[in-house]
């Protein structure tokens, strides 16, 4: 049984505590938050950590689970090393590339396992584009298509905490671009628009609608399709064309039911609206490949490096969109 | 070229009659019917014959296409024999059985070609289906699953002459489960009820809604389902289940629009709603098909027989729901 | 908490008891089986009653899973209500009608809440159907089609104690058809084939490929398909036509990829192959409306009666193919 | 009748000439072809002018249709126009922009109809996407998603007379791209690599695989995907994003079939791989929009600035790619 702790359980802190609980070989070794426990917590008896520093001193946890906000990321994990406890964090790492470049180099040398939480990885149905690529099903892989849009804007606050669409949203879909590629991008060019709340973007000097080109040394081609709203649901496909074919992963909905009335032919149920209901199963996946590697002593499948290359990208598309050209990675950091 | 006379300009008749000006092969010999032509037919120019007599008398005329009234189809059908021209012929040749059968009488030993208007099986998803069945993709047949819904309820004085949904609708269905099936058909059970207006239904002692399951000798079982009215088009589907596979003919639509709005996810354009348009490319193939007979000097893929075999299954589905058992078609004349 | 015992730790069993484990609001109270317990079973230190006497009298106890072989299914039934603890067991309750009728007589009276584990009726699409219905999106219902095609035959040893098809697979059709007209049926009329093991079905005299078409007094109409193998997997589908539309509950796949290459277009991931797969969210969903109604006290969404009534069909369904009519289901016991 | 003359009868200019034979207000009044006529076309007594020039003065011409070789196009085009003759011309006007300027600068000021030979705008799931934007239905437009691949190579004769695949290829994109915006381009943002057939490519200083990103002054966005080569057919998709939903055209399959074997679940028949195949329906709404459109005195709906302003395009994607940068269509000629 491997003993994890949770720091961090708002929204998707408690959603992973809940998986850990579920999983076979896992058990909740405790929680970390700032917040005071409500009484009917403290009614759970579920062990509660005094400070972050009291969980990485604990004996009793294996391994440590990070879903506090943002800007704590880097310190827990440089933390949660230097403690040896093997460390699942959610991304991002956080919104400076040079802070994140300063975590990198001090955490150089340690065999601690790091996996970054980009679970998007783990849903069943990219994760089929990805082996259609890898076990040549679709041939050599000429050019991905990533559609990605949330189904409601974020509240103002949050945007504008976020540190920009790039680094907050697309960010995902960089990591799957480089996920499904399988090479490295060498070269980032975005477009940005206004078009789904022109005034809150005009405030945060961001956007709320954009497409960014990605290509790699070898030509393969890659195009992101973000909204910060698709009224019709939660908007999640990834296309994969290549030299013998090409495979996508559809949008999920609901369930199975199809409806044929006068006004509609062969709808479908609603799209899962929610990331945490369409990415339940992909959310449980990544507990559960954490606990293999901790488990097997192997590397996680997505780790500190992934998360760094990821905001690499998203510093790129960021200068492109400003220059209105085609940026090298190598010009970044 | 092939000079095809057209008996009987209607919506039907007409439409064959452009599908036989389109066809590289065939000409429009001219026409037959009982109702003047109007100015604009005059100014066009087009032979208008003055009596079926004179059609099977001319030289001009190489084969004649029958789209007049039901009850003169087993009249004209003899005399075009007689002329010695091969003949397409609207289905159904008579509502008759005893009629069609002294028309088998009178008729045998001819070796002028018959074809027999089951357009259904020259449309090209029905066909690949036959063809999933013939060239073994989906292994021994087990099931043929048939859904024939139509549109919307034809006129009360329409049903009131169209000799019950046996005979006038399921009858296309009864051709396509043998089409499909390509063997015999022993039993038959049928089901009736009147749902869509019973009123109706129960002045012309008819049923709107109708289930029927029929049976091969080696076992190979068929479902047909039937209503008046699906108030979401057209629903013309086929499945056939085999061993090895199924393969299913889906429906048709207006376009191949998918529509994703708040209201609804991935909602398909309307499904065609009127059969000529539904089964348009069929009507071509099918004129095609009887070119191709005419011409090559061989049976036509669908002929009397057909016609006749398909009438007597709707008398045995017939007779199955006044007694409420399973009827063989050896039981029917 | 619910405090549930397993009784029966088989396949099935083990699956229900692993979800009362991850269940909120249950907990596992312990298991009873006629096998020994594994080395493993004991290092996990399970509660194993001796008996299933003493489950029943534990107060540890609040409620029993039955998810024994079938012959054992009534007498547990029977002494779990005469010891006050509410059940869930698993169909049927009886393989013989008179069984099932003594044990109705048995227990009358008693207000033990009684669940039946008909678990397609928690299935999200086909419950979707159901709402379909109820809400009158499809208006009144005119037609149901059920397609329910096991992915490979049973063994031939499962085969012979099944007590046949109708009594052992379509009966879940019976129950989804009951559940998706909303009317009880008054007339059976049912189709047997032998085809996808003959020697084997004429050795038991049983079927492996059926049609059953069901009518309520009102007219409305069910189509049953089985066959016991569908190569292309788990083939379930329940469509339900009405005078405002049609709902289909469809086939669900092992996930949402869609492939494109040279020899096919459009290609699906497969379908899901094994029940235990295709339903497991309809088999967590089961246990949560049995906690549910145990905590609320109301009656179960699916009970006894129930399941004598779909046994009851399928008596009617082997009279109808025996002696190749309708049948009344008032001719039934 | 519209008499209309057919200009260069290679593939595409007799299937022109057939949709004028089926068109019901119009008729062939003959051909130009520099070829000698084969004897079976001299025994259809088909009108053969002896060269363009005759064409335009003849009294039976009413209308041209250009489908000559394209460096031809702009020559033919102020003929037709000078004689007064309306025109539906094949794209491109030309290869090069200079050339369709100075076309622009001769025919200024005319009144003859010019329709220009954008066929997928009058392919029906394309149409009805546009559609969906111009009533509201997907509400404002945010961005666009157009997928071309081509389903094999072109010769590489072809390719290398072809203009690159911007100006031969991207072309029709360019022009989907603004009949669905319904607003001008004002920026362009091109990649392009070497994948599909690299030496070939290297040779023409061409591409195979592109992507396009456009934007117009008030932010919407398209962007491009194109291949030279796509396995599993002609690939064809149009989607559109905005404010209240999304509108697809997807492709177009060979039937409606549907297979399921061991091997594959729910596989579509075959895409459409040619394009007159694919855009039959289209070729002939297009010769009944010119017809329309000519009868009616109006304009026609895509014309001789929209051919322009495609190579605009054309020309703007071109530099993109040479310098890397975002091009602003301003820039170009």
């Amino acid at each position: 049984m491997l003993r994890i702790a949770v720091l961090g359980v708002g929204r998707i802190g408690r959603m992973h505590a809940e998986n850990i609980v579920a999983h076979p070989r896992a058990t909740l070794a405790g929680i970390f938050d700032v917040y005071e426990p409500s009484a009917k917590e403290v009614a759970e008896k579920l062990t509660r950590f005094e400070s972050a520093e009291a969980v990485f001193a604990s004996p009793e946890v294996d391994a440590v689970l990070i879903a506090t906000s943002t800007p704590t990321h880097a310190d827990l994990l440089e933390k949660a090393v230097a403690a040896g406890k093997p460390v699942l964090c959610e991304k991002p790492i956080d919104l400076s590339l040079d802070r994140v470049n300063a975590c990198a180099t001090k955490i150089a040398g340690s065999d601690v396992p790091i996996m970054l939480g980009f679970v998007r990885r783990f849903d069943s149905g990219h994760r089929a584009v990805r082996e259609a690529v890898e076990n040549g099903t679709i041939g050599d892989l000429h050019q991905v298509v990533i559609t990605s849009r949330d189904p409601g804007m974020a509240p103002a606050a949050y945007i504008e905490m976020s540190g920009g669409i790039f680094r907050d949203m697309t960010i995902h879909d960089f990591d799957m671009a480089r996920f499904i590629l399988g090479e490295e991008i060498s070269q980032v060019s975005a477009t940005g628009s206004r078009l789904v709340d022109p005034a809150l973007m005009e405030k945060c000097d961001d956007y709320d609608t954009v497409t960014v080109v990605l290509k790699t040394a070898s030509g393969k081609q890659c195009t992101i399709s973000n909204s910060r709203r698709a009224v019709y649901g939660y908007d999640q496909r990834v296309e994969a064309f290549g030299s013998a074919g090409m495979a996508i992963s559809e949008n999920r909905t609901l369930n199975h039911l199809r409806l044929h009335t006068e006004t509609g032919t062969d709808r479908a149920a609603p799209l899962m609206n929610f990331f945490i209901d369409r990415y339940a199963d992909a959310f449980a996946a990544e507990i559960s490949a954490f606990v293999d590697a901790v488990e097997q002593g192997k590397a996680p499948e997505v780790g500190f490096e992934d998360g760094r290359l990821a905001l690499l990208l998203a510093e790129a598309a960021i200068r492109s969109v400003a220059e209105g050209r085609t940026v090298n990675t190598s010009e970044i950091g």
